[in-house]
């Protein structure tokens, strides 16, 4: 049993709209007309007629979908959890800003404008092509006091609804992630949400050796001790005030955000995917605005997609973040609202059905 | 040990060209200086380097990907193997040509131009916006009599290395197929090559229930008996003859005929790959050039797979054929390009590496 804590914004608790049950079976009704024997196209009829209901529309769509990365610092960087210094999380908004980063690069593939916010870096003034808005530089070392304050984290929430705001009339959205030690936040979090051993949801994140993910697992482990948490029932704002991440707690926020203004949101890997499971925590009533993208190479990965009860599209072993694996998902969203909404009818194409 | 009968054209046999390490190692080198860590971008990774080899380029390219549907009409048909009936195989290559059809749809999605080879249906004249090329309309029915003689089945392969010879100048090929009956084929090619019983091999195709599946099975497993095939030691050769498909046929020569042109092959489902295992029984250099696709709901598609030890990059229930699988791939491959070719390095960006 969760306890409650309602310390954030009154907004993050509304119930988000719920999905068309008239254009779901639309959709579906049509999905059975199209030149193809039923259930042929697999997942991708899941897909659209999902995004039919969730849209409120027969003709689902998936053009518009702006891609917004979230970016924070982790005092429990000073504890040795990642294979990368901390300088790395503001030289990458530099490159994601600049065009060189992977997530850059997919954005261009894929004509969705990309945002990069600074939610929580260490970057003491504001960066060309990034927009700051936070709440301070970093969190605080959570294995010696808590990350956050209530105060901070609600800024946070506040952040990834702002975000959301900012977007113009999306189909759907993608939110990644950009932090050296984010790993070490997300794995904290969901080791406290799900009451399971950090050793299980600790993974090599970067590329830590054996022995550095068990140093990482240990780092986690004293944590929760130390805050009285990880037997998997505290409230969520208190876990993210705990051991949260600031740019984990905007993403959370945003996906909330877009679920309540009907947008489907794209879920990335580990990180984002922490972010989604306080989020429906929190409000459950977003659960179905979100469509998993992959399965990460990250291993507490496959934990909390399974609180989630979540079916990813994509299995490539992906490891990198920055709302990289739903980037490369997309294509498939497009590709079934094409094949939704192009293909010819049996009808339409004097085509005899089945004997 | 397969028997050997070189009765197909002497080109057949000819060896593929070596892959090049010194592009593979360029690219393998670039892939540990882009701005991410090494190997977070899992199977993308290797899929650019291995294209790169295969291109002879350090920067592979994947823009430029016919699709080629190959359409065949299946005397085995009449045994009642299939839930629709045989008029549907010409009535899809009409939808296919006038744009209603899914690969038609994924073509115009994906800019690739979509040509369709009636490589052996029951059409009577040809049809518009079809390049017709066939040695007979249809395949005899194999449960009584050999399906194809030898000439009709080198007029097949000479079929698909038309087929690719028309392509100009591609970066990769992706090949589909129509058939009315072709799962059933399909089965019996990999049954008899793999000595594997036709019960695992047969599935529901366009959507048999479980008696029509035993139906199906029983009808290979006689049939395999009638011409003392199964133990899989016979030539591919004679068991294309025996129990063969035209279009199943022209991809296998259009496989090896791209391969000998240094152009990388996107392979669909269970039908596409029972081809290519043909392919490569008959010119193992083929092997190289074949990038797996999806992993077909089509039960057989696995044991394929395993034979010939393909790890596709997608799991998504299809089992359409019409070289769909593959066009939904495709992205996947351009953007694994895009980032190997786009991204920044750790120089280019001023950023630290590794602790």
């Amino acid at each position: 049993m969760q306890d409650t804590a309602r310390m954030l914004p009154e907004w993050v608790y509304h119930d988000c709209p719920v999905i068309s049950l008239l254009d779901r079976e639309a959709a579906l009704a049509r999905q059975a007309e199209l030149t193809k024997p039923t259930g042929s196209l697999g997942r991708l009829e899941t897909l659209a007629v999902g995004l039919a209901g969730l849209q409120h529309s027969e003709r689902p769509k998936a053009e518009r979908a702006p891609i917004i990365i979230f970016a924070g610092d982790h005092g429990i960087a000073a504890q040795g959890v990642s294979a990368y210094p901390q300088e790395v999380t503001i030289a990458m908004l530099a490159n994601f800003a600049s065009g060189g980063a992977a997530i850059s690069v997919l954005a261009r593939e894929l004509g969705s404008p990309l945002e990069v916010v600074d939610a929580g870096t260490l970057a003491e003034s504001p960066m060309p092509g990034v927009v700051t808005d936070k709440p301070r530089a970093g969190t605080r070392d959570f294995s010696k006091e808590e990350a956050l304050t209530p105060a901070e984290l609600a800024f946070a929430y506040a952040c990834g609804e702002r975000a959301v705001a900012r977007a113009s009339s999306p189909d759907l959205l993608i939110f990644g992630e950009m932090g050296i030690g984010n790993t070490t936040t997300a794995a904290a979090i969901a080791a406290a949400l799900l009451g399971t051993s950090p050793d299980r949801l600790a993974g090599s994140g970067t590329g830590l050796d054996p022995a550095g993910r068990d140093r990482k697992a240990r780092v986690i482990l004293a944590a929760l001790a130390h805050h009285g948490l990880g037997a998997g029932n505290t409230a969520a704002e208190r876990v993210l005030c705990a051991v949260g991440g600031l740019e984990i707690a905007a993403m959370s926020g945003a996906i909330i955000a877009a679920a309540q203004r009907r947008i489907p949101v794209v879920i990335d890997g580990f990180i984002v995917s922490v972010a989604a499971l306080a989020a429906v925590l929190l409000n459950p009533s977003c659960r179905p605005y979100l469509i998993f993208s992959h399965r990460s190479a990250e291993q507490g990965h496959r934990l909390v997609l399974d609180a989630l009860e979540a079916q990813p599209l994509l299995d490539l072993d992906l490891r990198l973040g920055e709302g990289s694996g739903a980037a490369l998902a997309l294509p498939l969203i497009r590709m079934a609202c094409a094949l939704h909404n192009g293909m010819a009818t049996f009808a339409e194409a004097a085509i005899t059905g089945r004997d």
